[in-house]
């Protein structure tokens, strides 16, 4: 029976051992996930059997968290793992219909090699790759790039402007129809469908053409990750997908509104970007058994560990000469992911929490909406997102994997579906079918029949 | 039975539609190979079948054959096809043996991505990773990463140079055994065995640590493509496998001789650099029959296919202005790759060539070694390179793919073991083990030893 209802989106968000900052030490987690393929394979294809739209990796190009004092890093699970694109690109052999998207940032990368890439796995993939845009917040990667301190903020939307300007550019610079490859005549591509970019701007010189064919999709669709008001301008005119944080019904209603009624203006549907918050469910049969598997974890969460993780999301500032069950002292205006600091401590401010609370607040979703339910509740609450413009869909942050992930699966999923707001089988091929966007046309192909 | 012998190592050098130039037009070829995963998986699954050592990717990061005209592009199949990583990564979770070897250039690329990336391949293959170091033979590269002319010679492999100490200083970031993922005490990993690589030089500054975990090879066997006088002794110092090419036993001779004798002032012994020529068998059963199929491909290549590709090959100069049944001009010298301009000009005086006959000439092997005959004469060729100091195995180039792999499957290996000279089995479980490579101390670990 096919539903007449609105449909969530879903992406399940899958770093190796799970969100939750003490995952790995869980009984069931698999705590060498982060460079298993096997694990990878199995959490992947759990997920494709569960109809998800994608699986969603983040990404860092340097040790999680700062890596100023390796020390630190000894209680953490994240500062080593496979790197996303070889590991999409290794899942999209293994899988038929999941979405692959990876995180990769602008700041410290060429246009012309994240195009190929990501164009190239589009193609492995039969059209299921998305790349979601950030430009860092990791003071930590410009050390790694001949850099002293983090590319300022401003600068790095600037850059980011262009760079996705370029590549989809250079995912243009073929027709899909010009590959004729006709052995008789010995004629392989048609030249009249070759475009070179030719891209000279402030921060690129880009030629082109691109050597990847015009991929299944068109474009790998396009995420973006930042909520910041460059970054709200950036998705407004380039992004498909937003991945975004918010806490409260009427604060993700204000951003869905806000974000939506930027497309207008760069003659774009509001139904052609969708937005996503994260979601970190700890789902139990009754509330007591959610609430026990969400104690389980909190109780394995080391102060180092706490300390460090919320000094990296909120600019980098070392905390651990402040009393940890004092409140968070004032700090200067982070250089990193502005949104995320912003949000941080205005949820310590509005509940008072000391540095301690607010450590133990982040150690699961890291900013992201937490729910601690039953299926019921969860489903409530997406539902109630999604009938109320705050959400097209989330995207789902397994506290631990794969148990974490198990249980969405096979607790809340059902929900959702007597509800009749997510899928029992793929609609489409692609990911972006799949997630109800339209296939970009090239533009010099339209621009000729505009010609015409 | 276990052979005496000694034995050859293979890498089955594999784009799309095979290397003859107008391979794509032979009737059995996938023109399509370039963009088709399917077909990679077959030719990637046959190699593994007959235990070639590694499949072999070259690269371009640009359209190959320079681009400069579009319209010349019409008749090459090059012009756009997967990029080697995302592919490697693909074919690794369908493969379980074969050794993935990828070409990436240092010249327009990043050291902390490239040690990643490769890490990452490594353990998603469980060790089966090889990089092949290039430094671009191709303006239109240049052009793609913000510059207006290809970097000059000298200054590519000084940067090179720098390039492979970063990316192996980063791949001993971490020790085998830092990583303790101990539930219990909550020590995810040791940090005394953490090393943060802090690299200042001329070219890069990189801090690391790499934020990927010490590979199963412990660095992916590292192959070196240059023959020119910096790129030997880059070799010498740092390469485990030379891919060159060679076109007769007394320069192979010369040149195996060369290398070799230059490790022992590193500090290397010689079994530990495989060199490993190019070799383009087209094979039958009988001589006439392998002559036969040479003569089709060559019936396929039109001379605007013949003239692009030579004009590639010795550093993108225009020959089309010239007559192409007359003698090859007086050129300047390249900036391209040197050795391979120097061995083509070589062949057409030593042959007293025209345009044409040298297009011809290089349209299946590209100045590699080319032998048209039949399985004996090919083994008799291997062996006798193998057993003279000129090879230590070969980098096979089929003519098309895939009946040119397929020939040299069921036709020349069969000879090769009746004479004991190439294995039924893989001995080992790394590309390394395969290629009788030893695995790497980490610098930090053997320090720490000799300390002791």
């Amino acid at each position: 029976m096919s539903s007449p209802r609105k449909q969530l989106r879903l992406g399940a968000f899958i770093p190796a051992t799970g969100h939750h900052v003490a995952a790995w030490r869980h009984p069931d987690a698999h705590a060498d996930g982060g460079h298993s393929f096997k694990h990878y394979q199995r959490v992947a294809q759990a997920a494709e059997a569960a109809k998800f739209d994608a699986v969603f990796l983040a990404d860092s190009a340097a040790v999680w968290g700062g890596a100023s004092d390796l020390a630190s890093l000894s209680r953490s699970a994240h500062a080593a793992a496979f790197e996303p694109i070889t590991l999409l690109s290794a899942l999209s052999s293994v899988t038929e219909h999941i979405g692959l998207i990876a995180t990769v940032t602008t700041t410290y990368n060429e246009p012309y090699h994240l195009a190929r890439k990501f164009a190239s796995l589009d193609h492995l993939s039969g059209g299921r790759a998305g790349w979601n845009l950030v430009t860092s917040a990791n003071q930590a990667e410009a050390q790694n790039f001949g850099l002293d301190a983090h590319v300022e903020h401003a600068r790095r939307y600037e850059r980011a402007e262009e760079f996705i300007d370029v590549v989809t550019g250079l995912w243009d610079s073929w027709e899909d129809d010009a590959f004729l490859r006709d052995k008789e005549s010995g004629v392989f591509v048609d030249p009249d469908k070759a475009h070179t970019l030719n891209h000279k701007g402030k921060h690129f010189s880009v030629r082109g053409p691109l050597n990847v064919a015009r991929s299944p999709q068109g474009y790998p669709v396009r995420v973006q990750a930042g909520s910041s008001e460059p970054g709200k301008e950036l998705a407004a005119r380039t992004a498909e997908v937003i991945f975004t944080a918010q806490q409260t019904l009427a604060e993700a209603r204000a951003f869905y509104a806000d974000v939506k009624g930027r497309l207008a203006k760069y003659g774009r549907s509001p139904e052609h970007l969708k937005i996503m918050p994260g979601l970190f469910p700890v789902v139990g049969r009754t509330q007591a058994e959610a609430q026990a598997k969400f104690d389980a974890l909190q109780d394995l969460v080391h102060p180092t560990v706490g300390l460090s993780l919320l000094s990296g999301m909120i600019g980098g500032f070392d905390l651990s000469k402040h009393p940890v069950d004092g409140p968070i002292p004032e700090l200067p205006a982070s250089n990193g992911g502005k949104s995320r600091q912003a949000l941080l401590l205005d949820i310590a401010r509005r509940e008072n929490l000391t540095i301690r609370q607010l450590y133990l607040r982040i150690a699961g979703a890291r900013g992201h909406k937490q729910l601690v339910g039953t299926p019921e509740t969860v489903a409530d609450l997406m539902e109630e997102w999604l009938l109320n413009e705050a959400a097209d869909g989330f995207n789902v942050m397994p506290p631990h994997l794969p148990g974490g992930l198990t249980d969405f699966i096979t607790l809340v999923l059902p929900e959702l579906r007597r509800r009749g707001l997510f899928r029992t089988e793929y609609e489409g091929r692609t990911l972006r079918e799949n997630l109800g966007l339209p296939r970009p046309e090239n533009r010099f192909a339209r621009r000729a029949a505009g010609a015409a």
